[in-house]
């Protein structure tokens, strides 16, 4: 092809990022979140409520998910949103309720933010601090993630390629922090019956490619609740390092997501058949300690 | 969208397949060729090389590949390939070694058919025809493979929705025949370092949709051999009721897609982590008759 | 990105095609369809219904745009159709009708082959052999069209990329057949409020890399009727060699494709503003000799 | 298809956006930057260079392109790039200079804002507000935009759908700001000879969807220096209200982009040419003021 060469380059991302690179730390980064490790040999489930909407929903969930193999709670405060008529999250109030429901439960907590001047307030709340997809290429959030002193849940965009990925991914271990979980969320296709196309390839190829730990989200990556458990199993056998489900303690009753949500009784039956395909691919769920203590 | 509602439709073919519905036939059915069941509880492994190239590669291939947990023997006679330079198989003569393997290790065979020309020879040395991607919508040959006798395993067009690929399948249920698998073998998208996006969630949406065994192929699915192992057990996790892998005695000189085949051990090594996969979802992996007897 | 070379390669087509590249052959190849020139400074329209449905309507729908700018008919005797319910073409009879107007009329027929058996048949009736975008890869079919002593137009696979495209054309080239323009008809992408995205940069992309005409199909490439104009006047501005448009003498009753089909008032129209984009880019429109005359 | 509907609605965005529908308003939107108007009969050129990276450069590329056709100056001072390591802009130093040439020149200046820290500081230089790519989705921005009291060029993100697309405006023009053009640049396909897939189809449906002007990038829409001329006239003839190029007086000394940049030749030559473009769609192409006078 007589094209420029430049293009390819360009395409994908205009130099390679040395320090998420494998070549420049062979050895797996283990990633600590309040003791919660990720990387290691057993897997991290998060789950939790697509939006924090009210104590009782997210109280509920909360509880429940922490007796039945989630090691971290997720919940949204600020959520990005298509249009801007939908419901915009909480905020500071939806901070304060996971806060409070984490000292119930002991399950640190991972939240999103969206706005570098939001970035201070959430770390202040948060364990570990989400980028979102539609973030993943927000350059000034990303180098302020990396000085938030918190470690950092990074998603891919639903277009990105996986080097693209790796060099957001480096604008955070540039700023000195290296505590960054990648996650594989789904890519956008052609096909109409799923939400996204989960891309599990992602998983082997960024394990290749880099020493950051890899985990998947079945929920989004489908946007099917009936889908999530059996992608949740692929993702085990494929070798990722951890789960992020959305669950909700009434679907039906959602204010955002509800129809790619998993009941808490859902949710409790997946992990057991979770646990199976970790051993036959000799890992293991980790079960939290605070549940155990 | 104030677009005409015909698109919608028209995007993803326009009318529901009526005999490949679970609507119109609610259990499994079950493929069989010659004795080895697709559908069922055990899952069928498919394993050989690309393309045929000779006797020694092709009967060494086989006869390990009949020793570990394949159960039928693939091989290309008649090969689509991109450059009208590349090597196209050896035609007949292929089909003649096939069947002379199959003789002695008692593995049907599976091979893939181009020309509505050539369907009544290949169907005459094959147990099962196969319809290639670049295939999925050649009518005319789609027909030709209803009425030949055999059963058909059809693959997904590289950028075909499911509902297309339903309806490819419809048209070879319309002629009388129901012995169809259906085969996912990855997608295109834009990333750039896979040879396609194996799209798994296909597996569980078209159990759904269809009562028609799916399978998958992770060999084209990825492009990549050392990914290989990674998503066939995912693909097993996720549901698929067999898969189909390159293998080649000699991978480094391969004719054909050698930089995406197992080698014969690889190949063996797999099968014995799939069975653990294939036990954590209550399955196990179908160990041909030919062999224990 | 440390992935295996060859992927890359594979992925666009594993050789150069020699024949079909400018490196090969410098000056535009000009390929005549019965004195219908195409790749000359004059842009040939194609114009005709989607699918032949009856006399009335070939006739009524040839004779009005063989007075309003078209030179070439076209006409489909032979469908592929997504459902094998739809309307699948009236076959010989259909191919008989166009001979028939063509002799009242004056245009060449450009009419779409599907199986490598009806060659013969479709090339004893045809000015100009038509290849689907679904048959882009049908290889066989390709070698035909090589041999059958007819010029080919032949459509880009939705999929295709454009070496892929190369290789396609390729396959006919290397059958001693240079008569072959290439046509961009739309390609798959996310985007659901049209039927394909009509890829312009393909027309000067592809005119760099190869000697062949090209020209451009807005009507599949929408899928929109009143987008038609707008996109075949930048087809024109863009560069492209001709048009292939579908026109239907009542567009709401074909019986095929009748959302994206012009009626013969807006094809009427729609060349007289062609005309000026054409001037505008040192080019005309052809006019037919047989209405001149 | 069985599917849950709610996938098809989130898909594309959970509401119709509706202060951006033409069903909100009928007529024409005009957006005036400091005398220039987007959405009347004459067509904006904005010109400039990727990145401000030296008084010489930006001067002189501006003083060239203020006199051969653009209307209006493009520069980045803050930079989006793949990479941290990449050259990230001249931040508030080129904001001055943009400043300070539009003193000279007269031409008003749009340059892109990534951090809503920024604004404040971005709209005090800039008469128009640019909110790139990679952030049209970024909504505390959009939601700054929308309250900055600058008019706002929003591009669509790269795989964004259309309605995704309108419903970023949507953030914009719900905080009362209703001076925003759209802009096309390419979205992200399979195919690699290009650096995106320019969408010129993009421009009649956002044009009969919303009341909003429409204009093209052809130089991001490509990345190939020498496609951008044939693009910048199929944008024109296809009804686009405007084209922002990229153009530098040492294309092949650019710090960013600089394989899709024109030379100040290749600039002025192609107003001329686009000039007849216009002409043939009853439109023309904007002359400054400044310029004339």
């Amino acid at each position: 092809m007589e094209t420029n060469p430049c293009n390819t380059a360009v395409k994908s991302g205009s130099s390679i990022p040395s320090k998420t690179s494998r070549k420049a730390k062979a050895e797996d980064t283990i990633v600590d979140v309040n003791g919660v490790k990720f990387g290691d040999t057993e897997i991290v489930v998060i789950a939790g409520p697509c939006a924090v909407e009210s104590r009782e929903q997210l109280f509920e969930t909360a509880r429940s998910v922490s007796k039945n193999g989630a090691s971290i709670l997720r919940g949204g405060a600020f959520k990005p949103r298509s249009s801007p008529y939908d419901f915009q999250g909480l905020g500071e109030e939806g901070l304060m309720l996971l806060s409070s429901i984490r000292s119930e439960t002991g399950l640190p907590v991972v939240t999103e933010v969206m706005d570098t001047r939001q970035m201070e307030l959430v770390a202040s709340y948060a364990d570990m601090i989400q980028i979102g997809s539609r973030n993943m290429q927000n350059f000034p959030l990303l180098k302020e993630a990396g000085i938030c002193g918190k470690p950092v849940l990074l998603k891919r965009g639903m277009m990105a390629t996986l080097k693209e990925f790796l060099n957001a991914a480096e604008y955070i271990l540039a700023q000195g922090n290296n505590q960054v979980v990648l996650c594989e969320r789904g890519i956008r296709t052609f096909e109409t019956s799923t939400r996204n196309t989960l891309d599990l390839s992602a998983v082997p190829m960024l394990k290749s490619l880099t020493h950051l730990p890899v985990i998947v989200d079945p929920s989004h990556g489908t946007g099917v609740r009936w889908m999530v458990p059996a992608m949740a199993k692929a993702a085990v056998a494929v070798g990722a390092d951890g789960l992020i489900m959305e669950v909700h303690y009434q679907p039906e009753n959602a204010l955002c997501d509800g129809y790619q949500s998993l009941s808490l009784d859902e949710f409790s039956g997946l992990v057991t058949d979770l646990k199976k395909i970790a051993v036959a691919v000799d890992r293991e769920i980790l079960i939290p300690k605070t549940v155990t203590a």
